[in-house]
């Protein structure tokens, strides 16, 4: 059964739009995923949503029709509304033609086997959406196991970052953890913890990485605090040929990252 | 001199806070750059703006101070206004310490030496500002000569490309040109043109690449245009692991370029 909803002062609506905001997402532990591209590499990865908001013809495109079908199948509900509702869900003018509602993804540290991957991101304090959601997508690239959020970092499940994961958000774990959590659950197993930093002259290049590699990245503006530093295997940096003293922290993450990978595929 | 404007209708102001929009910028051939950090870095790059917006005292900041007195020497025009004032300029509630106006940096295909740098990136169709003013960061970070924007790109001088630059928008070159334009100029001289694509089996460490190289980077949602692909020398792709097919567009360009970089350092 499709639901029909066609006017903006249905309470769903408003609830639906809500998730936009921080504070809603984490009292419904839910979240807004949007656009057909996304919520099909969700699909692909297992996830569908509890709800799907759509326009127009349910069997005008063959993936809407894909996405109607399963979510009823898993048992989810499916509505169809209006261009302009569907806007007002997105925030956006050109409005998407599908948008989602998913349980938040969040998996518990402990829950975690480390042995699963050979490269785990972990993130500090990170403060754009669109990094971290990028940081996703290039974990998803390298085989990472996924992201651990150290610390105040932006909410992974924003519209900004789900859409800059470009999917990845539902293919790698994450996890929310405190430094103090983080560190001893490290060291209670194997793993080493490399840090990009500025106060090193250690090439990136240069060490032979081990598996599992857990890649330590900081806050955009000031890195990592020294007592995080401190506590790393390895402190490495990138060659910086310019004016410039950094990267971009989603850009550090992947040239890191991708030699991680690179280190392995030579070592066959 | 330090003139005050402390009128919002002042038609400087509003002058001023038009830069935020293409049209404007491109009747004037000006551009907006604000933040302390950036303007600095484009003062140390040799750039001074045309007119400098500030709050408060001119010497509570000694990077302010400096700024101002490198700001007249240079001939430019300095002025002191209120925070609401630098909040309008900027479009954020958390106002800038400084806010500059700066002549647009295009340089003409011609003028260019490609010679000077062995790495130059070409960027076609980008649509994202945070992208392009990433790529710019990356490219300073690899000793790139410079950015060359192919067909219709997002404006490089869009205040949140200038941000995400970091201060690299006034370090690189930037061109803009047509492909018709490009393709002749780059044939008549050396250089190997490398795409990144998915329909290539070529891993991207597989080639030795030659200098001047030139990385080609696709628009982030369609990637590069088939007859574009076949003029490449070269096309290679990243090792995806996951379940996605692509990378961020800034990510990309950034793992290709140091990899290109790092053959050079192996070489010596």
């Amino acid at each position: 059964m499709i639901r029909e909803i066609t006017g903006f002062s249905n309470p769903l609506v408003k609830q639906v739009r809500q998730l936009r905001e921080k504070k809603h997402r984490r009292l419904s532990r839910r979240f807004l995923a949007e656009g057909l591209r996304i919520l099909t590499e969700a699909h692909e990865a297992g996830a569908l949503p509890e709800l799907l908001f759509f326009a127009g013809d349910h069997d005008a495109h063959p993936l809407v029709a894909a996405l109607i079908e399963a979510t009823q199948a898993a048992g989810g509900e499916v509505l169809r509304t209006t261009p302009d509702i569907l806007s007002k869900l997105s925030g956006k003018d050109n409005p998407q033609t599908v948008v989602g509602v998913y349980p938040e993804r969040f998996t518990p540290l402990d829950d975690i086997d480390r042995g699963v991957a050979d490269i785990w991101i972990v993130a500090q304090a990170l403060r754009d959406p669109g990094n971290l959601g990028t940081i996703l997508r290039t974990g998803d690239a390298v085989g990472a196991g996924g992201l651990i959020l150290i610390d105040d970092c932006v909410d992974p499940f924003s519209v900004e970052s789900v859409r800059a994961s470009m999917g990845a958000l539902f293919t790698q774990t994450i996890v929310q953890a405190r430094w103090e959590q983080f560190l001893p659950w490290l060291r209670a197993g194997a793993g080493q913890l490399i840090g990009t930093s500025l106060n090193t002259d250690n090439d990136y290049q240069a060490p032979r990485y081990e598996s599992p590699a857990f890649l330590l990245v900081g806050n955009e503006a000031q890195g990592l605090p020294e007592p995080y530093e401190a506590e790393c295997d390895l402190l490495v940096k990138m060659p910086m040929l310019g004016k410039a003293d950094s990267l971009n922290a989603a850009v550090a993450t992947a040239v890191m990252a991708y030699e991680l990978l690179n280190q392995r595929r030579a070592r066959g």
